[in-house]
């Protein structure tokens, strides 16, 4: 199944004429689901071209406005639109308060619009994966999150299923499905299936401090996407105000062992220059995404993720 | 003195990937005056390079989303900014409870923000110019408004005012000022000074059905900035839903006698090649502005408009 990340909006709390405020997408099979959503998001979807429709689920780092300015123009959007299908909005503790806000503005919809408050220990489950929240350290009340794909079953082994005589037909795909049937005698799916393989994992750190649930949590990832709002000489600057350097996220990086980093939420202060090289010094297998651009990520026993980037 | 307008966002209630939510920007000498602040509109701002942080005055044609919602990311944006400088925002019966939200969500800034909600008959005065609301018919209440700048006095005749004994200096300066010296006799300023010469007028039409009061305030105007958001066959949903069609634009513009129509807000449902080529069979001198685009208004002994658009 396909996997891909979009870097809607790679700008730290000020947006540039070049990078856009805060949202990354990923896409996995038909499903679209978002990270934040900073003022301008729905236009980048409409740039980006991947279904700006078919988004079902949206999680918010945090409540700070360039996390969250872009959601009451999507709503309104959809409803010109006409969409119908429902869309999950989840979040940290304040949610509600600002879901009242925005239907206070914008009155009700024609289509269902949840709000959900979440807490740590929460799991979303979807078709095949879940995502989670992680404590996170910022100024406010703040997640990262976590999608994790579930297992998938290991190879069933023709040879071996014959070999134990099950009658090629239904009884394969129930032990495929991981029900016993009748051979020469009762063969277990586990005789027949080699070892489940693992699926992919995605990590987005939101606005935070280095934190060690992030470090946890990214263990293994594919794909760390980690804010790395300043350089190292700004370090105080990163501290006071509950954000990280580059240095500091590619040092999460590289503890969790995960094989790449993504660097987002960029300061205009710093150029996208320093800030790579900074990390690639304590972590190479660094990118800093333009925004539009996307990375492809395969099953790890398919191969590399696959970056498709403007500028190297 | 330098007036220019900057189209920064051209699209209707929705925006595509080409055409942002609607703002537009009149540059007069170092004064940047915005009218509407769609989502986006700070980015667009930054992308035309006008001065962003020179903007001191706003003003809202209704408080539909579409109109307004870029507000709160360019206040934010200013705040991190450090700005100082105050701003005034204008606008119809309303703004007062949006100003609370926007209060509510972001909390104190460090520069002045005034929220002035206007009646008709209201006149703000500038240096050398005056912005009025105009009577429009939406579906809330809702504003056009116009940019009239003072006329500027006549020619001081050299001539006139040495046969009339005036001594070089000081004096001519007097008379420029519209003070009576003395000569051979005493002089008057009409006696020295040209007529009156006619300042520029620009009439914005917000979001409204055609109406005359329109008309009566763009008359003689050196642009006219309507909505067209539909063509004519969609007649009947541009009267539900208070808005104008490319045609009555275009007839607005003819009654109104103005030297340029430029039509914004534009539906995503029609071409622009459809509404301009509408429009244009009543009133030639229309233009269709993409994102960006810009005109400059000389005065009007000066010449005609330039306009820069990117396409025709």
């Amino acid at each position: 199944m396909e996997l891909a990340v979009h870097f809607l909006g790679t700008a730290g709390a000020v947006p540039t004429p070049h990078r856009s405020s805060p949202a990354v997408l990923i896409q996995r099979g038909g499903e679209r689901i978002l990270f934040d959503c900073g003022e301008g998001t729905q236009r980048q979807l409409m740039r980006a071209g991947v279904g700006f429709n078919q988004i079902g689920l949206i999680f918010l780092t945090h409540l700070h406005a360039d996390h969250y300015l872009g959601i009451p123009g999507m709503l309104k959007t959809w409803q010109l639109w006409g969409r119908l299908e429902p869309v999950k909005i989840y979040g940290p503790k304040g949610l509600r308060d600002l879901s009242e806000i925005i239907r206070k503005i914008l009155g009700r919809f024609d289509f269902p619009v949840e709000w959900i408050e979440l807490s740590l220990g929460s799991s979303i489950k979807g078709d095949g994966y879940s995502i989670c929240p992680i404590s996170t350290s910022h100024k406010i009340p703040s997640f990262g999150y976590s999608l994790v794909e579930v297992p998938r079953p290991g190879k069933f082994s023709l040879e071996k299923a014959l070999e134990l005589g099950v009658t090629p037909g239904p009884d394969f795909g129930r032990l495929q499905r991981g029900e016993a049937v009748m051979g020469t005698r009762e063969v277990r799916p586990d005789e027949v299936m080699g070892e489940g393989r693992k699926g992919r994992k995605i990590v987005i750190s939101g606005d935070t401090r280095p934190v060690p649930e992030v470090i946890e949590a990214a263990r293994g990832a594919q794909l760390l996407i980690h804010e790395a709002t300043f350089t190292s000489d700004a370090l105080d600057r990163a501290k006071e105000t509950g954000h990280s350097t580059a240095a500091e996220a590619a040092e999460v990086a590289l503890q969790a062992e995960v094989d790449y980093l993504a660097l987002i939420h960029l300061s205009f202060r710093h150029t996208a220059r320093d800030l790579l090289n900074e990390a690639r010094a304590i972590f190479p297998r660094t990118v800093l995404p333009s925004d539009l651009d996307r990375v492809v990520l395969p099953y790890p026993e398919k191969g590399e993720a696959l970056f498709e980037l403007r500028n190297g």
